[in-house]
């Protein structure tokens, strides 16, 4: 299959246009690597993608004629903290990375966001692309700029949007991804076409078991159909002020599971049920009807997720945390909503609509109650 | 005498065009109080400027009706690090400042620094003011966005170029400035003046003595026009891939000698012995006369700089530092040169040229020698 590229443009901003390249054995370096100068390229990964495609890339540069270093920290979400963060810096200050230095950012999300940060502040600002390895990158953070590292009150929440200069998508990356990962992308893509494409949904859950088992042409089709739809969202909105904020569906109440069970369970699958508590909050308000509901939670229940798993969370514990959440104003938490698969609801000109804690409540009873 | 107002503008990005205001009493905020939505505003400063301002800007902004809060950390270039950042990030945090916050950046050119760069990276990004209560935060670092922190391997390795969304300053701040501090200030509206205007150098070092005495009108009209300069610069190069970079003249040597001393020289007081030593290099290279050499060295001698004072100072050691400088590529260092007071070299699309290291020792020493 021939790779596809897809453009970010940035009205206004034409300097910042990206190429992001979907395709297969695309670590044959020649194909993407920048005509721009370069002094030195930093590859940054962690120790687990290091052992996959580490020495495969750093070869592939270097035979390309290069200088190359590559950095690693341990993987994890609980990396992604300022210390491994000044950690890095000082190695690239060690090796005197100057303003001409590119950063590759290859592996997951964790990584894309700690290397992208780094290309954000290093100097004020360097030159990066992003080389998901994980199908929830692919489909999802490798796009759109976001970085930023976690604090101990919670994630991302010190970080700055800073696009790079490209995104090689190589989908032969997902060979070496466990299941339960591919279901963490998977609920990602899911969650971009109930916002935005119910065929695209459709086309999903048909097709589900066979995502499920990798296959390859299939899962390459899926991340392609997610980054056209996001990549005109944050071309639309490149910093939040309004739509883009319509990508974090179900990620109100999925970040405050990620953090209730302190990052034990999967961003991917946090967001799951997040989905399914947004979805029903909508329900429960009369925007989304019942079969479109119910869609929603069969599609879910075939990856795993069903609302009675949420038993074991404190919900008013749960409220308490999105009331930190940095997409909130002071003591207001507000939600993407949907009125259908595909749609979300736009009134007044927000896309994120305040909802009260008794209905969130409600929601998550009606989840956990023994019916569903 | 009225305040006086001037607009950056970046071409292309109309939303991020701000009002630069040079007057005196400004703490009178309902001039200048954003009307856009604020959940809160919180004041960074440093314990010495707190002392003089912090409680009545805390007061006016708090009658004008803002929820406000004040965070400090002890003064000083030290303080500029990670640590100071990520405390400061903390308390914000644990106040529940939301993205609708604006940070208020009340002091010199540390404080500038370190509140533009949390405003930069806070939640991916919230608005600032500048406050500069410096002259030479006033003439340079409050207009044109670089933010930053140091580093164990230098100044302000770590950063981002993120423009205020307005720039107030009160002149009446320069009453409480040691002579020291207002030298600081007018070496870098003299580095400003050497690269641009000769008409305001010229103007300068006619009234250099009232204005070293602290005469508040001379320092207003010398404010405005540094401020003029570097606003035109900073809209037609933002982020320093070309003309920007004429604003470093004397800063390459300059930052070293500020290293070599381990910070205990001001960075005025540095830049000023920098502008010695480049200004040199470049009449050695044939560009700037004996005349326009001596008229620059006359000026910076009635501050109290002389070339002899170098002395003390190891020249290779110097150099060697230089060649860590974030401006460089790898092992090749780059001097702004002047042709004439007002005016630089500009050959082949770059405002930057290598200069070899016999070359600065040359300089160096011509400088120390006895008969300067």
């Amino acid at each position: 299959m021939k790779p596809i590229e897809i453009v970010l443009s940035i009205p206004g901003r034409p300097a910042v246009d990206y190429p992001i390249l979907v395709g297969a054995n695309l670590f044959a370096v020649k194909a993407w690597l920048p005509k721009t100068a370069i002094s030195q390229i930093v590859i940054i990964t962690d120790n687990t993608v290091e052992k996959h495609y580490g020495a495969q890339l750093l070869g592939a540069l270097q035979q390309a004629g290069s200088a190359c270093l590559l950095l690693s920290f341990r993987a994890g979400e609980r990396s992604k903290n300022d210390t491994t963060k000044r950690r890095l810096e000082n190695a690239m200050l060690q090796h005197r990375c100057d303003r001409s230095t590119l950063i590759v950012a290859l592996g997951g999300g964790v990584v894309g966001d700690m290397a992208g940060f780094i290309a954000a502040t290093y100097l004020r600002g360097v030159s990066y692309l992003q080389i998901p390895t994980t199908l929830l990158a692919m489909v999802d953070s490798c796009v759109g700029g976001k970085t930023g590292i976690n604090t101990p009150y919670g994630k991302n929440l010190v970080g700055a949007i800073y696009q790079p200069m490209g995104v090689v998508v190589d989908v032969n990356c997902l060979k070496t991804l466990s299941k339960k990962h591919r279901i963490n992308g998977l609920v990602e893509a899911i969650k971009v076409f109930l916002t935005y494409d119910a065929a695209s949904f459709r086309y999903t859950v048909l097709h589900l078991s066979q995502m499920l088992q990798g296959d390859q042409a299939l899962l390459q089709d899926l991340v392609i159909r997610a980054i056209k739809i996001k990549a005109g969202v944050v071309s639309r909105d490149e910093t939040e002020r309004g739509e883009r904020s319509v990508l974090n569906f179900g990620h109100t109440m999925g970040h405050a599971l990620e953090k209730a069970s302190d990052y034990r369970v999967l961003h991917g699958h946090a967001v799951a049920y997040g989905i399914l508590v947004e979805a029903t909050i909508a329900y429960l308000l009369g925007l989304l009807d019942q079969q479109a509901l119910n869609e929603i939670k069969v599609c879910l229940a075939q990856l795993g997720f069903h609302g009675k798993d949420l038993q074991s969370y404190d919900v008013d514990q749960l409220i308490e945390i999105t009331k930190g959440d940095k997409k909130n104003q002071v003591g207001q938490v507000r939600y993407v909503l949907l009125q259908d698969i595909g749609r979300v609801q736009f009134t007044d000109g927000v896309y994120v609509h305040v909802v009260g804690d008794e209905l969130v409540r409600q929601a998550f009873n009606s989840l956990i109650s023994k019916d569903h």
